[in-house]
Formats: structure tokens, C-alpha cells, sequence
């Protein structure tokens, strides 16, 4: 998709790498970046790294004991030098900031609506997101990693005996992209250069099958008009179906281990 | 609005409280609640109760210094008693948790979209609100009534001659509503009771010209499709819209102190 | 008592808001002022508020498992803004200062005083007591609200049986009040402007009967002697005197819910 | 005094240590004890003991500069192993318990009731209170002791130039002792096993001419009435008077170093 | 080195990945991995992985203000998976462990052993060394990794501009190996199933020219003698020289960027 | 030993205390020094002064039961006025330092080296060691203290049925000390005027027996050679002979209490 047909005589898109304003950057995603974690995903939209891990223990939180439901969660976090500056280590200024804290339940909230918690039974899954390097839609990527790393850590569970029954436990999967308006144009998945320039910034989770999971949009410079949010939920379902089948060839590959 | 007309057969509204759906609990906005704050409000969405207070201070944080523009912020909390059972003090835990800080920055961003920062000139204005007593929609409540404190402290800022120039500094209103779908049925400004129950859950914040300023929009049991995103943001638009009303009103009045 | 009887031929008192030495300023004790608290009350005196709410919940920390008895405690805090000036919120900075942990401190104290906690049983009362406004004397206004919070919460937990046995489990009532020795006079009940300037200050906890509980008395300029000392301590007996007589006349009214 | 007279045929006392109730513990005040600080001394009342650092530095905090005046302040804490059983570091759980703040604040509040700090100029002494071994009475024992290190470092800052002007900077001495209620019996200077029974328990500070700084009383179990106070306040005020004793003689002692 | 020789009549070498006692695992070093520091290296020593990202800024912490000198500071950290197991996270925490904070000081005082910081100007290099997987040695890497990428900053501030003067910054390369005493061999180089089995474990750090910048030598079972710690300082040694080529190795590539 | 022989025609020694290289500072152990610890020491060396407190409790920690064995841990601190100037409380700032956490664990470390956790059973000793005055050395001298301590903790714990069995808690004894390269002069036990001068740094751990347990040597200034390292060695481990031998004789005395 995203190329412009010959019937587009517009002048050629004016995105600083080149892009049409429906276009993805490129999306790779290499499962099984890590030896030993149940599910490993180094996702990349660009020049944005994330490295998503999930890791698999029996058992649930206190308030989850004797539910005979599972746990999804997420933790979100960046590198000092994932940025053009350094910034200060969360550790060592002794706590997490609210923007950490924020996307950290986002991306869970958007992976446990596709989990049944029932059929995952009494196991918890924690996603780390580290981003590696950042250049804007860092919190997407992770979204759209950890699923994969996800799926990985389900069939780890399954295949050791810790799964049991017939249920499916994800019973979709789940993508996240950007979308903003750049002077003016409505554009898919920003670059931080455009992210910082957007006058509205909005960050929707879909799922699979296009249906919406979280909708989150923000007017940096003055608001935006119901023509405007149209448009640009329009580019996220369409990006999302894009990414979807992105993380449907990654997970169709064999896993080396 | 929000009573139905003759037209209307179905059968009455099933909401607990007795309202229809796309009817606003009881609001009322009580300036000038505190005695030394520049603006206070006490506003009641029903029963959720929030304490908004606007202190105006000459000056702006460092990274703002030598700008010319001001800047606005705010800080919001739950009293440990606004909810059903008592919930640990986040002094006493010793850490702002992240429902705390997501809030606080949700409503800083909405304020800050009506604000010429450049007419404020260099000069901040912190909103301070406090829940004390919790029934849902305390974040919207919040939002609706730090706009009239902050209105009430720019008027003191202009008064004692902390603001010079002609030009306005709010160059709107803003205003902000829960909406969700409860048992299939979209409804608008959701208590407690409602609230744990919708699949789906949406706080949208509105200009009194009725652009959105942020749109937050959540899945909390299966994913939702797009009409239905599009019947939760009418019903919001319209409550917005009294809200707005509520808002000039009591601005209107005279100020006692 | 406290008006000017015609023997007295003094000049008129010199307190900026009208009193005479011996005066309190005006009382108000709103029970009822929370939905869901077990008990909860608004203490007005003159321009200081402070909400009392009370908690109640079954069992005891586990320091006190087993033993048949109950648990009294408190926490106090102010509201960034109740002051004059802006205050930062103790959860953003990450620590509870020394003033607030001695004044829940003294105010878990004093209501101990007058608990039966054997009468309780294995029960924990918790007082939360939020300055929303201070204008001087918050934490004697604290005390003698929070008494009649605990007094609701403790006929809330024998209405719902979890309270049994014939003893009483209040023993006593037990108020707080300041006095202090401003431009040489002693005098009582001092609002904010009468603190700052005081030479010597005293809180005094005394029960409805009269005797004391705490005498907590400090020399901010200057030391006091023991004729100053007997002064002050009549003025608290007094005060204290009228203040239980103001919690017996809220106690006896009929709570609506 | 303290030594029971020829006409008081009452039977011997029955404290523990066989001391009569109006009789102190052993006191002790080594001076010098550390090589480096201004001031230093390690206090003991009996088994108590309790090493008092002062630390002279030129300025002040930044809301005392351009004042004119100097600052004192105190920190107050406790070894792990003071104590019977051993108690968690406050440096390793992170935060500063409201007990060490509340005597900190008061040890503080204690010093600068004597010192004129106009007369001190704009330098400052921390006064650190670190407790070695506990056996009641820490409070007491670091005020009378910290009189004497502020004394030594008042009188170095005036040998080395830092304090200049004919004013005396300490106006008085201070001194400061425990009195309680145990077992019916007004006594002086409690040991821990002593005060775990007292029903009252009052820490008093006092002037070397015999004024009241602070006095803190406390019912621990019940109430206490007037004339047990009065009580009370005889027995540490004779107590004072013979601390002040043992810091003046202290003080007159030639310090080696 | 490492391969035995044909008079060496014992046994092959019985480490778990078939290596000789003497020999290192595989190690590579990649120049440039994050494209904005302004040095990055990705390093592996076998499975162990270790992001070290240099930050070049103008100017010095206060405390080294106009002395004409810079500063080189370090901070190491873990993955939550980079382990076996999931860790919590510090900042999660709060708190950064005395392991973290151990192994940054190191990292930080080998540097600075090998840095002329009169050379390097008032310029600070701040070197993050992050784990992304650990399998034994990670501070050794982390700091052979550390100096590659000091190296490329410190060629990047004389690009700039930010460093002149004819003096060179670095005085010496510097790398590190670990060493220990593995059911009675001395081994160089240990994987994490061997470190948990030494009796014996010891990091040492070697400048280019073959002295001694740390030697940080732990009995983990037992005590060990002098010809054990001379045997495992030799293996140091030589461990070191091979880093040191490869080190010179990988500087002396074209950086892509 | 140390004294210069008839035959040592060098120049007398330059060292400012007058000391040989090779000679220790006086050192002395006082123990009982607390009154209710199980073991307790002060322990100097020179002006270097440690208390060393030992706590043995039954059980272990929660990792630890059901393992039969015992645990020892240590925790070291400075007084704020230990030190020339004053530091600030690690209490009042909230988190222990990076340097206060090293010591601790090598402190640990170095006792469990010469302790059978079998043989001690499932119980638990802690070492706390408190600076009270520092002069270079200070966990040398808090190693070589805290033995002492824990053998006093160890005999109390048999003599009160604590530890039972024939098997010896303590396999060695173990001391520490510092040893450096001052002006190309390997010297023994820096106090803090040689520390801030030496160009290597080290602490030795070894065992009464004269094996090692903790080697940590650092060049502040330059890196060092295989022959100064030879030498450093050689002097530490003479040294620590004549530490093996103090403890020795301290250890033999009769213990008051």
C-alpha cells in the first residue's frame, strides 16, 4: 500500500525521509533476541529500537490468587542514550517518572484485551520494553513487539506443560501506531522530528481484526475538529492492519531455539 | 436536553440513578471556596466532590526563564476517604503512583490548550485539585472546574497588575466528561457504579467552540468498533456543551471576596 | 462566659478579629460530610477547616493479633493550598516532613486516651484528618473533630455488629485547644496572625472531665514562667471546657444517613 | 539535694536502681571526645550515652542570608544496637521515622531558646545527637549534653574570628530531664524500665535561671490531673537545676585540645 | 596463545564450552550501534552483551569548575531479563543496589586511570554501560567495551571542537577480564556456570601497557594463598593483552557514521 | 616487629605520625562496650574509631530456611561528624551511598569467609559498624573489630543453646588492612593524610592462617606494576599477622559482663 498511484498528481510527499503520509517506516522484527527469556523481540519502526522481553512465571499476584485467572503486565522504560540527550536514569533519581509509569499501563492494558485470562490459568507474563534507541512512536513499537514476544512466551507455556486445556489464549492480536497532523497533513507512524512539529498526536491500539483497543489523542497546539480525529483514525486502522500482518510473517517463521 | 421527547417509545431509562443517557448528573461549581487562593472552586459532579485551587505566582520554572511566556500546571490527588473503603496515603508509600500522575498531566495539557502563554507573560499558575469524595468522573470534574479557578486567577493576576497587555490569555474554555458503554448502551457522565462496568470508557475534553483537546478512549472488556466510537464522542460533544454553560454561569456571578 | 462582665474596666480587647483573651473563635462541627466514611465531620474553627474521617475495618495490625484488642490511629496532612502560600505536596516529594508526622502522631495519642480498646475488640479505627483550610490551631481542631468521627464510627461498627459486649468503648470525650502569650496576654484559641506573634505556645488535650492528656507547651521567643504556665493552662481547661460541650450538642443531633 | 532528709521517715525508695524519686541518674559530660568537631561531647545519664557533635560553618541557609542572624539546628538518631534488640537504619529503610524528626526538631527548638543569633552572625552549627546506647531519657540527655558542645563551638568560632561584637551569643544554659508517674509515684529521670510503666511521662526543658523551654506531658495510659502536674513540673525543675550544675562545672574544666 | 601445545600431555580441557583455561570466549566489539552518542559500542564476551553508550557534554560538575579539567564518570545497569530470571527493576525499586552502584564506581575509576582530564578540558564524558544479556563477566566487558567508545567521544570532541590542544586525552588503553579458581584450575574468562562454581573469583583491570589499574580479588568459598593469586594474575594478564589487540583492532576500522 | 634494626642505615622515616613503612598505628579492642549487644567492640586504629556492634537472633532469612545453615551479615555507616567536615545523613537523604553499600558487603563477605553456616545453625548475626571517627582505614579496622564482636556473638549464642554440636563456628579469624604506595614508598595503614596522597590503594582481607580473602587494590593516580603489587602484598600480610595477634590477646581476656 502507501505508494501513490499514477492517478496522484500531487507534488511528491514532503516528509523529511521521503515518505507518503500513509506510509509505515520500515518495520522489522527479529524474535528470539534473547537466550533465555520465554518470548524475545527486537522491534525496530525506523530508526526506533525497543527490545521487548517477556518472561513467564507460574503463579499470579496476591489478588489474583485462587482465580484461576492469569496476569498480563508491562514495564516500560528507556535508555539514558535511546535519545539525541542524555537523560538522568529513573534509578538513580530514585523514581519513575509519570510518562514511564503511563506507558507502562498502556501497554498493558492493550495486551490484556486480547488474553483470556482464563485460558492463560494461573501464570503471569511481564513484558519488558526497553527502548534501545528512540526516534518517536516508541511506545507503538513496544505495543506491537511485545505481542510478538507475547505469542512466543504462550507457546513456551504450552509446549513445557504450564498451559493446559484447548482454549486459545490470545484470542486476537493487537498492533499500535502513531498518527499526527503535520502542518496541516494528517500522517502515519511520526519520526520524532515530525512528532515534535505535530499539532495533534494520537496513539491508537487496534486490534487484528480492526477493531479499537485504546484511542489517544492530544492536541499539542490548539485542538482539533471531528474532520481532523476522522482522518486520522482512518491512517491508524489502516497502518494497524499493515503491522498485523507484519507480526503474522514473523511468527509464521521457525524459531532458531 | 437530555429528557426524552414525546417521539421517544422506548422504555424508561434503566440507569440507577434514573437519568437518561445522555444526561449530566447535578454539576455545581462553588467559586471562591478558599480564602487565600487566587481562584477555588468546589465542583460537584453529583456526588464526586473536587477542591480545585489556583495559586498564582510570579515567575516561571527555570527552563521557561527569559521566554516572555508563562506556564500552567497541575497537581491532582485523592484525599485517603474520597472512596468506598480507605486507600494508603502515596506520602506515606512515599511515591506519586501512576493513575496520580497520568491525571495530573491530562489536566496541565488541557488547560494549557486554552492558554496564550505569551499574554500570561512570565508568570505560573499552579492548579491544585483534590478529590474529597470520589463517585466517579473525578478527572473530568477536575478538568471542568480548574477552568473556572484558573479563570478567577487570571482575573486576580490582571487585578493586581501581574498581567499587563491587551490581548485575552484563555483563549477558550474547556471542559471535560466521561462517557462509556454500559450494557450496550452509550451513556454520558458515568458514576462509580457505572463505571466498573463499561466495556468501554472514554473522557473527552472539549473547547467551549467544541474542538477537542484530548480524546482517551479505552477498552476495559473486548475491543470496541467504530460506531460506536462515534456514538461515545457525540454524546461527550453534547455534555461538553452544558458543561460550558455551567461554566459561564457561574463565572457570571459576582465573586463575594 | 468569655464576654466582659460590666467589672470589667479594661480597655476593650485588642485581638485583631474582636475576641476577648478567654474566647473562642466561632465552632462548627458538620457531621455526616462524607457518603461512605463510617464516620466523618467538617471542624470549622473560624477560618480553619479540617475534614475527620473515620475508618473502620475488622482485624488489627499484626503486632496486636490476638490480643483481643482494638487499634486507634491518624493521619494528618494539608492540602497544598490551605496556607497562604502555596505548600509542595509531601507524595511529590517523597517524604512525610516531621510537623506531619508529629501531629498524626499526637492526635492518634489523644484519642487513645479516652479508646477502651479491649471494649473495641479486634477492630482498627483509622482517622484521616485533611486541612483544607489553615488559619491557626489545626491540629487542636483535628482532635476535637476527629473525636466525633470516632464517636460516629464506633456506633457504626455496634449498629453492624462488629462491636459486641455491654462495656463502652469510648471512655471519656476529649478536645484540643491553643493558648498562648501574644504582646504579654495570654490568651486562647489563636488564629494564624496570633501564632506567628506569640512568645510562648501551648496545645492542651483534655478529656470531657477534665483532665489531661497532653500539655505540649514551647517557648518560640524567650522562656515562660510557672505563673505564665498556671495562666495558660486555666485558659485550655476552660476552652477545652466549652469545646466538649460543642461536641456533646453535634453528638446529640440526629445524623440523616 | 535528692539525698532523703533525717525527718522524711517514709520507707527506702523502691525504684530498681535505688534511687530515691527525686534523685538523677549518674551524669556524666566528657568533653573533646572527638579530634575534629568544634564542639563535642559524650553525655551520659547512667546507662544512656549519647555523643553530641557540633559543627561550625560560616553562612547560613539561603532564607537566612542578608539576615544578619545565625542559624542552629539539630539531628537526632539512634544506632542500630543502641536498643535491647536490634532496629532497622533509618539510612537503609529510606526515610526518617517521625519519632527522630520530632526529637530533632525539638533538641533544635531547645538551642536556639538560648542563643541570640543576631549576636552569632550569619554562621551556623548542626548540632548531631547520635545515640550509642539507650536507656531511657535519650531526648533529655542530648539537650543537655548539645548545650555543652554549642558552647564549646561558640566559644571556637569566637577564638578563630567567626564571631565578632561584645554580645553574648548564649544567653543562658539549657538542660533538660524526664519526670513520669510510675506506679503513683512521681519520679525523676526514668530509666527505659521505668518509663515503659509510667502512666505520665514528661520530658521538661529548662533554663539555667529556671524558666520553662518546652514542656511536653504525655498520659500514656489514662489522664493526669492538675496537681499531679504540678507535681511533675517540682520534680524537673529541681532536676534542671542540678544539670545545670554539671554543665557548668563541665565547662569550667580546662579542655585539652 | 591459549591453543596447547603438543608436549602438553593433559587431558583436554574440561570447561563446559570445550575452552582452554587460558582462553577467552569469542569477542566482538561494534563501533556505532546508536546513532546519536557521540561513541556507542555494542560488546559481547560469548552470550554476555553489553550496550556502552559515551555522552560528550561542554562543561564540568560544579565541583570541578574552573579547574581547567574534565571529568569521565560511568553508570552500570541490568535488564530486568537480562538474567536467567526476571530482577525487579531499581528504578521500580527506588533504589539502585549496592551491586549497581559497586560496578559503576569501577567502571568510572578504570577510565579515569587512562584519561588526562587537564587533556580532555572542561568537558564531561559520561559512559552508560547497559547489560542486555548477562552470562558472567559483565563488568569486564562493560569496561573493555567502556573504552572503545570513550575513545570514538573523545575523537568526537576534537572533531567538534570541544577539545583542543596538541596533549593526547588518552594516556593508555584499558580492558578488563575476570579470572578464578574453578574446581582447583585457575580459568580466564568465566561464563556464568563457572562463576557460581569458583572458589576463587577476581576482576582485574590492565592498561594497554600492562600495569595494574584495579585488582579486586573475592574468596567466595575459602581462603586462597599467594601462588593462586599469582597464577590468576598472570591469566589477568595475559587475558588483557588479547583485549587490548582486539580493542585496537576495532578502533582501527572506518566508523561508518 | 617494625622498628628499624641497628643495620637500617636509611634515613629515619618520613612518615608524619614518625612511623615506619611497615608499622601499624596503634591499635586497640575494647569489648563489652555495650551493655546489652551479644558481642560489642570499639575498636582504633590511631584516631580511627569503629564501634562494632554484633545481634545474634534465632532463624534466618526467608531464603535461607529450612537450610540448616546460618547466616552473617554486616552494615557499615559513618557518624555525620566523624569526618573533618560534616556530611549529610544518608538517613536524611534518603538512600545509603554507593561507597557506605561496598563497605557493608565486603565487611559481609569477609566474615562469612571464616564462619561454618552449618555449624551455626539456622540463626542470624548481624555486624552493625558504626564510624564514630574517621581517620583513614575505617573498614580495616571495621573487619578486623567486627571478628572480635562476632566471636563474643558466637560464644554467646552457645552459652545460651543457640548454636549446639561439637563443630567449630569460626574456622580462622580474619583482619584487614590498608596498605599503599605514598611518595614511591609502599607504607602500611594510611590515616587519611597518606590516603589523600597515595597513588595505589589497597585493603587486604587474610585470615589468621595468612591466606586471603579479599584483595582490592585501585591506583587513584597511574597504574602499578607487578613489583609494587608484590611489595603491597608482602606488607599487608605482615601486618595483618600482627592484627591476628591483637585480636588474639583481646579475645583471651575475661569479659566483665
Amino acid at each position: 500500500m502507501a505508494s501513490p498511484t499514477s492517478a496522484d498528481v500531487r507534488p511528491a510527499p514532503v516528509r523529511a525521509d521521503g515518505r507518503a503520509p500513509d506510509q509505515l517506516r520500515p518495520v522489522r522484527i527479529t524474535r528470539g533476541w534473547l537466550d533465555s527469556a520465554e518470548g524475545s523481540v527486537l522491534v525496530e519502526f525506523g530508526a526506533t529500537r525497543v527490545l521487548c522481553a517477556a518472561s513467564f512465571t507460574d503463579g499470579v499476584p496476591r489478588w489474583k490468587k485462587g482465580s484461576g485467572e492469569g496476569w498480563v503486565t508491562a514495564e516500560y522504560a528507556m535508555l539514558p542514550r535511546a535519545t539525541n540527550t542524555r537523560s538522568d536514569r529513573e534509578s538513580v533519581k530514585g523514581r519513575v517518572g509519570g510518562r514511564t509509569h503511563e506507558i507502562s499501563r498502556l501497554i498493558g492494558r492493550s495486551l490484556r484485551a486480547i488474553i483470556d485470562v482464563a485460558a492463560l490459568g494461573e501464570n503471569t507474563i511481564v513484558l519488558d520494553c526497553d527502548v534501545l534507541q528512540a526516534d518517536g512512536g516508541t511506545r507503538t513499537a513496544a505495543i506491537t513487539g511485545a505481542y510478538v514476544a507475547l505469542a512466543d512466551a504462550v507457546a513456551w507455556g504450552r509446549r513445557h506443560g504450564h498451559i493446559t486445556g484447548g482454549r486459545q489464549v490470545l484470542t486476537d492480536s493487537v498492533s499500535a501506531v502513531s498518527v499526527g497532523i503535520v502542518d496541516g497533513v494528517p500522517v502515519l507512524d511520526l519520526p520524532y522530528v515530525e512528532d515534535v512539529r505535530a499539532g495533534t498526536d494520537m496513539n491508537v491500539v487496534v486490534t487484528g481484526s480492526g477493531t479499537f483497543v485504546e484511542v489517544q489523542g492530544t492536541a499539542e497546539h490548539g485542538a482539533f475538529d471531528r474532520a481532523e480525529l476522522d482522518a486520522l483514525l482512518d491512517l491508524a486502522v489502516a497502518g494497524n492492519a499493515e503491522l498485523a500482518q507484519v507480526q503474522r510473517a514473523a511468527l509464521a517463521e521457525e524459531l532458531a531455539r
